[in-house]
């Protein structure tokens, strides 16, 4: 059987690595030993000091686990919002936080944008009552990317409140400053290339306490997976419930794989396979009717390439998976208007190339 | 490296075709998939049939996927739940869910009997304003059964109220009709001998139509894993946000084998080891000192057996240990006087009588 190529946002192409550490977790017995033990203490502690480094995390911070990133929206909204959280919306996943945290029965303010455009940070206004500040780095449904020094310029104008960040898409990629953020929230089957399954929360010792203080307010947080209990374990290098063992162990040897190979090298390379798909996208002489969803350069994701399709954007993609390559089709009601295309860091360069090539011959 | 053989009441051995099931899912790609592919549903609604067969699930009963079997506890006190549960509480994991249900605001009532005793239904008196029951079939921290016909019996005396059991270390063992209770839920690690990070809740349509009441007078449910929102995607055999793959693909695949072994058979095999086990670790003259932890033979769990230990637990295990045999301490205060072995389908006959025959050479 012919293996397809996934370049699709989510599920995604498995890291090179993937198999194999799969496999020796077997070997090792990893799901069968006691998340209790030892042994997976060490597991979470090593996967803990990698994500830590390749994110460059100051001391305050944990490395927290659920069963996927958009489960620490409701996490968040529980433990660290009293009554109001504001949120920058330019996509379908960045509103849907903010649905939720109406559905939780929170006051969400909304700042929204046209959807493949990203924001003008000298139009958003933040009421002074909002206690979170929302934003997607990577809005995965558009492709929009919200330049990091514009998240850090929220921080700086705003030190009182918590600032959240959506990097489901774009971890471990952007060059965030994790002292001018309180927390992120990824999942693995993006950027790392792993199966599905688990969610990683990056959280400072400010929303801990800002969890503590609502609880002292009788505010219910959760139960298990209460950010205080959460700390609580992570700080013995634990998990309240049996967590997805496998998963934290897979996560440990990717984001060391990625060390080894050097995450500058990830970050440049994720930037030369951008510009190629970019440009390709935009040349009208070989992708005529084609072009990048995104106008603002500025603001087009490097993760998540989208562009508009003259025709049949599913006929499109169909073609290009009689050549084992799968490309992504456009979000909700773009679905036959657009591609999307995962730009992860388990493509090479010469597969981005391929895709590339591939494409030409399907037009 | 000699692999060791787990009787650790989870996470535990894998089911014997776990690897090659993992491999070919690899083979075929199944973590790249999207969740929103036909394939992806295609494998939801085999994993819901099979599963449906070995429990003999009624028509009105969904298939839900969570991170864990205990987030289990906070979705049906989120969404079924109004003012009021009722808890039967014989170890810790049954005490948990009612400390989970304080924490989230509802006002438990509790009907606790000493650690390593049953029910005695007679003595059990729930006030008419509890809107559920929660009971154990198996409390997995003191090797403790319910007799399901001790279950069924709640539901004749008290049709109106819903009814809850946590099959967590027993699915699926216990013969539960399921049309005498309301829920049931467990997490794949345990007897299912899968790797840990998938809880399966298993409801039905009073619980849904009981969380669409409570969102009606405005009771917050949750977000992404509202109970209706679940449902909702059920029904199209998809799950609101990406979900553990390959663990729903796996446990397809171990019900698939374990439907092919024949179920009531592994129910009979379970029995049989459990006699092994209890019969020997009730012999004076060979485990001298040794006494199985429940005294009532009618609540001695078949999947989780307890027994007390002469000595240092903890020597025993390690000495066991060294004969590449890994068996369980007891839970909390008794980790050093108790061993706990699980028996779950994953080790057969043969598996359980060498261990028998190693633990008496560690004696």
């Amino acid at each position: 059987m012919n293996k397809q190529t996934f370049f699709t946002p989510g599920p995604a192409a498995l890291y090179p690595t993937v198999a194999q550490h799969i496999q020796s977790a077997l070997d090792k017995q990893i799901p069968s030993i006691s998340h209790r033990s030892k042994v997976f203490q060490d597991i979470y502690k090593q996967t803990y000091h990698n994500i830590r480094t390749i994110f460059k995390l100051p001391d305050d911070y944990a490395v927290l686990f659920t069963g996927s990133a958009t489960e620490v929206w409701e996490r968040m909204l529980q433990n660290c919002v009293e009554t109001e959280s504001f949120h920058l919306v330019n996509g379908a996943f960045s509103k849907r936080f903010a649905d939720f945290a109406q559905l939780m029965g929170k006051t969400a303010h909304l700042h929204e944008v046209p959807f493949g455009e990203g924001f003008d940070m000298a139009k958003v206004d933040i009421p002074s009552t909002a206690e979170m500040i929302c934003v997607a780095h990577n809005e995965t449904s558009a492709g929009v990317s919200t330049p990091v020094d514009d998240i850090h310029a929220l921080k700086d104008q705003h030190p009182d409140k918590l600032l959240v960040v959506d990097m489901v898409s774009s971890a471990p990629l952007p060059l965030l400053d994790f002292n001018k953020i309180d927390a992120a929230y990824f999942s693995v089957q993006k950027a790392f290339g792993m199966p599905a399954g688990l969610g990683v929360w990056l959280v400072n010792k400010r929303c801990l306490d800002k969890a503590k203080k609502l609880e002292a307010k009788g505010q219910a947080t959760g139960a298990h997976y209460r950010l205080v209990n959460l700390w609580k374990s992570f700080e013995k290098f634990q998990t309240p419930p049996t967590p997805n063992v496998l998963g934290i162990y897979l996560l440990g040897k990717v984001s060391e794989d990625m060390l080894n190979q050097g995450i500058d090298q990830i970050r440049h390379e994720t930037e030369v396979k951008a510009n190629l798909l970019y440009n390709a996208l935009s040349n009208p002489t070989i992708f005529k009717g084609f072009s990048p969803f995104v106008a603002n350069h500025q603001h087009r994701s490097a993760s998540v390439i989208v562009a508009n399709t003259p025709g049949s954007a599913a006929e499109f993609i169909a073609k290009v998976g009689q050549h084992h390559m799968t490309i992504g089709s456009g979000y909700g009601k773009y679905k036959d208007a657009q591609i999307r295309i995962a730009n992860f860091p388990a493509t090479s360069v010469a597969q981005i190339e391929q895709l590339i090539e591939t494409m030409t011959q399907c037009l």
